[in-house]
């Protein structure tokens, strides 16, 4: 795995970072990152809805609740899931540790893993990653922060803003990691292995946050799919330590609607380059349905289709098979008259009223489907409900990768 | 595609069948297959549960619900789905020429056809091959017509029985195709690409073969995932023509356990040998939850593990990878607690109450995966409830395949 850090430096006022090794890696990259920040943060959480929650998982559930944080410690290589109540209390210990060192409330810190699941986590080792991520923390480190928490990810994936927020210039900065076991469906305080945290300096409260979360979500992280595998660690964290100092931001306050934009831009821009990092992923394709009968109906169908192993695998041929769309679509559970739909690959019609468009057509979207990103839209004509999905193809390379991956 | 056919004759008294070639495909194979009982035959028929519906479904759901059939007309290299009013027309002539060619009544007909979908159907080509099969109608071109039906399929699919109804040895007999886009959810008269038929000379009343559908689907072609792409095209038929002179079985009959016991083996070694034939599978896989709070739990459970795009590339790489399929069950909706689960791998127990058991075990259950078949079963110790779901693996090849089928 190459990394090429990215020279940006990225700053956020009053949070500090570290990332550094302790031998969870068999390549020796960095495994270990900490996020801090200098004051207690308002917080707020979302977590993955698998049955099956590792224990950091567990832990930030409970602590996040508070609406309150200080600190996220991390550790990639391993996934601290199903791994018992031993794997609950090395992650106790980890929070304790970080707690102990930088003289933090244990309350307002959490734990976050990433890695192989059902393997007990060293604890010696990580225990010692955490003392040394402690010693390091720097404000100039951000992007070690995020090599740290690091697994299959082809390059690192990070997000910036500055926005105004009573007329003080606030960042809002986002860091996240996850190329396979992709289809984040995270619930706050109720239940990714996507790992995400975004970071501002502006002063809000924890209803705010968990506001913005909501907003965001669905339309980020719970709208991408790589593989339909919903991880047992998923999680995003949103911290504000008011070092900006502006009039804290209230739900529905003046200020909200652009933090929450911001908030949310964050958000949806991490989450497509998780997309476009998918494992073995050649392209990204949106995946938008308009017109179904309900909003259910129309995520039952942009769902079905961002998973369906056959569309993937004609998206990585470069073939715009309508007729697996279609097939999709049909068995989606979505209601629809399928001889009224109408199919696009970006702005080339393929469908229309339920007729293939046979000609020249099919060279002009068969192009489309050889650009690295590319919208396939469906409207069902069943109603005024519309939902949008974000995949990527399924390739050769995802199932080498996926049947290799631990030897 | 080499074809091997088997060269065990299949003969079922009052059957006739013919497979000849009208240059639908282009390797120039058989593409048009005819099945048809010399007397009209009591029948029950199930199809797809997919919104999108070929025009042969269509037409086949409204036939199919009188309780008597004479004849299937099928073709293969084109499924007519996705090709509106055109495509209906031409699958009703297929059957108008059936029936004017051998004196059938047209309603005694039905269509089948699986293919590209989208597709219009070459009319005039069909046509002649239909008349050209139902001059070839031989009681002795059983795998003829088999090959006929065949589009991705590596090898032909048949299974027989010979069994005691009323003191009289009947035959059962049925063909099956399909090899992608396999996960048949057929519904008895509501609504497969994969076609089977079931064919016997034993007297039975439509009731009865209803009752034997019903009892046998959920156990064979409804529990099977290859891709987990559920057909426009998926249909399968049962006739029986009454030509063993047997009394009639009907449902609760002395003799209708035995017929039906027969049909659901048949029906069963069918669908194995589809997953067998999954598009690119290297394995079968039985997935077998026990302990599952409700039927439907347990189904979910079964179903996820056997779509799961993670655990299938693991099975692929012969990684007794038990995390994924933790990580799977866990996001299935099934209820259960993590610290209770067994895990196997045929014999071998890779999980005990909750807590992966390490050491050489690990290398057992590894030369468990290596095997061409093998089961993992999953006890959730939540209930009394269990299901079973027939999957391969996710190969490279599947991937490959899929990627460049249409070109």
């Amino acid at each position: 795995m190459k990394l090429s850090i990215q020279p940006v430096p990225i700053h956020i006022p009053g949070f500090q970072f570290a990332g550094v090794r302790c031998g969870l890696k068999e390549n020796g990259a960095r495994d270990v990152a900490l996020i801090c920040s200098d004051v207690p943060a308002a917080a707020a959480a979302a977590f993955t809805t698998n049955r099956v929650k590792a224990a950091p998982v567990l832990i930030g559930m409970e602590r996040a609740a508070a609406g309150r944080l200080q600190a996220v410690i991390i550790n990639s290589g391993n996934a601290n899931a199903f791994t018992g109540r031993a794997g609950l209390a090395v992650a106790r210990e980890m929070c304790a540790v970080v707690s102990r060192e930088l003289h933090i409330d244990q309350a307002l810190v959490i734990p976050s893993s990433t890695g192989h699941i059902g393997v007990p986590l060293p604890r010696d080792r990580v225990l010692e990653g955490v003392r040394a991520a402690c010693r390091a923390l720097s404000p100039d480190a951000f992007h070690e922060a995020l090599e740290g928490m690091m697994t299959t990810d082809a390059f690192p994936k990070f997000a910036t803003e500055v926005v105004t927020v009573g007329k003080r210039g606030v960042t809002v900065a986002g860091m996240t990691k996850g190329a396979g076991m992709i289809a984040p469906r995270m619930a706050i305080e109720k239940h990714a292995t996507n790992l995400t945290y975004v970071l501002t300096d502006a002063a809000a409260s924890p209803a705010a946050l968990r506001r913005i979360l909501q907003t965001a979500l669905p339309h980020s992280f719970n709208a991408i799919v790589v593989d339909g595998d919903t991880s047992t660690n998923d999680t995003i964290v949103l911290m504000a330590n008011g070092m900006a100092d502006n009039t804290p931001v209230a739900p529905g306050s003046r200020d909200f609607s652009r933090l929450c934009d911001a908030g949310t831009r964050v958000m949806q821009r991490l989450a497509r380059l998780v997309v476009k990092d998918g494992e073995g992923a050649t392209k990204v394709v949106d995946v938008e349905i308009e017109g179904a009968r309900s909003p259910r109906d129309a995520k039952r169908a942009a769902e079905t289709i961002a998973r369906s192993p056959l569309c993937k695998a004609a998206f990585f041929g470069s073939d715009p098979y309508t007729g697996r769309v279609v097939c999709a679509l049909g068995y989606s559970g979505a209601v629809f008259d399928p001889e009224k739909i109408d199919v696009y690959f970006d702005a080339v019609q393929v469908v229309r009223r339920g007729r293939e468009i046979v000609g020249e057509v099919e060279e002009r979207a068969a192009a489309v489907t050889r650009r690295p990103e590319f919208t396939l839209r469906v409207n069902l004509h069943a109603g005024t409900a519309s939902a949008r999905r974000i995949t990527c193809d399924l390739s050769v390379d995802y199932v080498q990768f996926n049947s290799d991956y631990r030897t």
